[in-house]
């Protein structure tokens, strides 16, 4: 059976990047194929306790992480996420739509809040032995938009709260990923309406794989 | 003000690392030494919620973690303790006597459970960027007589629910990096009462810290 394509949804605060993952789905699955939509952290038994831990849900509340320790904890969440769900899907020969994956890890850890480029490239070494997204779309829009969407929306967490600076730096870090993988990578303007995201969505999903 | 030192005391299931870290904190007190007595996992906020979520308590009650996941949750939880607790006690001149540190995730995981070495090294290098124990002791003691003595305590963890030959191997792990690195760690005969272990564990202290 073909193994299936694992596709990523990146970007900042607010940029669509839940809602394209189920506008992908939905597309994907008229078109007949099978289809696993999936977010991070989380998305397994074990990253999904850990996500609560992450995001300040667990038993202590944690407020702030030392930046390391923080992207081991999401690296840790990853490994249980690709391991129990995502490569058994894509053995399977079905389609993996995740939302958020190792580049969001990049942007806010290393580009956001200075973490060593060392240090992510040691533990994605260590967490996804080669794994990668066949193609991933990266979701552009101005941070003050994007954070203005996912204020309309009403809930909050505690990345939304931090300056301004810090979410110009994670959408430069989404660039320069995309820059520096074009082969994966696809930039999408994600500030027209749903629709019209969705439909370049599919342009170069057909595009890059065939769908 | 001269750096405090860092002790650490390893060994399988009941070995008495819990009751020798009591005594050897009242010994080196008794000196009129400040001393931090820690344990893992945990020994900061963070590190507390993780052990949570590690030792099935979190909000899932996960039961069994990939090995690679489990190691990168063991030092997610050792980069905060190290952060938040033991690098700022040793800088303020204080001892530090830690229950279990690296050499129970390179006994337990590398060793136990079969994870790569490649593996822990690469997330030592990043979790503890250089920091090792000045002193470690490896109390020795024989798994059947340490899983007795834990579960005459009546407390009981999944690992002492393991098969036997875990144990063994677990044994054998501590016994190999004792001998790897002979300037670090003593091995201790733990079979004897606790005041004749503490008793020997002092001399040691003596003869490799000055104590
Ligand atoms: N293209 C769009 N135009 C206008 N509003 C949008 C668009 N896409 C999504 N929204 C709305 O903006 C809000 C944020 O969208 P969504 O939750 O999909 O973003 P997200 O990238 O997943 O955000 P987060 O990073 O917080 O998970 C939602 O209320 C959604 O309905
Ligand atoms: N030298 C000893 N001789 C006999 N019993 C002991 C000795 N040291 C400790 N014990 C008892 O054995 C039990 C286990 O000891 P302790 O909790 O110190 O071990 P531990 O190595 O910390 O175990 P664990 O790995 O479960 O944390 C306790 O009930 C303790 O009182
Ligand atoms: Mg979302
Ligand atoms: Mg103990």
């Amino acid at each position: 059976m073909a193994r299936g394509r694992f596709i990523t949804l990146e970007g900042g605060e607010g940029a669509g990047k839940s809602t394209q993952a189920r506008l992908l789905e939905a597309a994907l699955t008229a078109e007949g194929r099978r289809v696993l939509r999936t977010r991070e952290p989380g998305g397994a038994p074990g990253a999904e306790a850990i996500r609560g831990v992450l995001l300040g849900q667990g038993p202590q509340g944690i407020a702030q992480w030392d930046g390391i320790a923080e992207c081991m904890l999401h690296f840790a969440a990853r490994r249980e996420h690709v391991v129990r769900t995502i490569r058994p899907a894509l053995e399977a020969g079905t389609w993996v739509v995740c939302d958020r994956f190792a580049d969001s890890t990049m942007a806010y850890q290393v580009f956001g809040q200075g973490v060593p480029r060392a240090v992510f490239d040691a533990l994605a070494a260590v967490a996804l032995e080669g794994l990668a997204p066949d193609l991933t779309l990266v979701l552009d829009i101005g941070p003050a938009e994007g954070l203005a969407r996912a204020a309309a929306r009403g809930e909050t967490n505690r990345y939304e709260a931090l300056d301004p600076d810090f979410h110009e730096r994670v959408r430069a870090g989404f660039r320069a990923i995309a820059a520096a993988e074009p082969a994966r990578c696809a930039m999408v303007d994600a500030t027209a309406a749903p629709e019209g995201v969705a439909a370049e969505i599919m342009k170069v999903v057909r595009a890059r794989l065939g769908a």
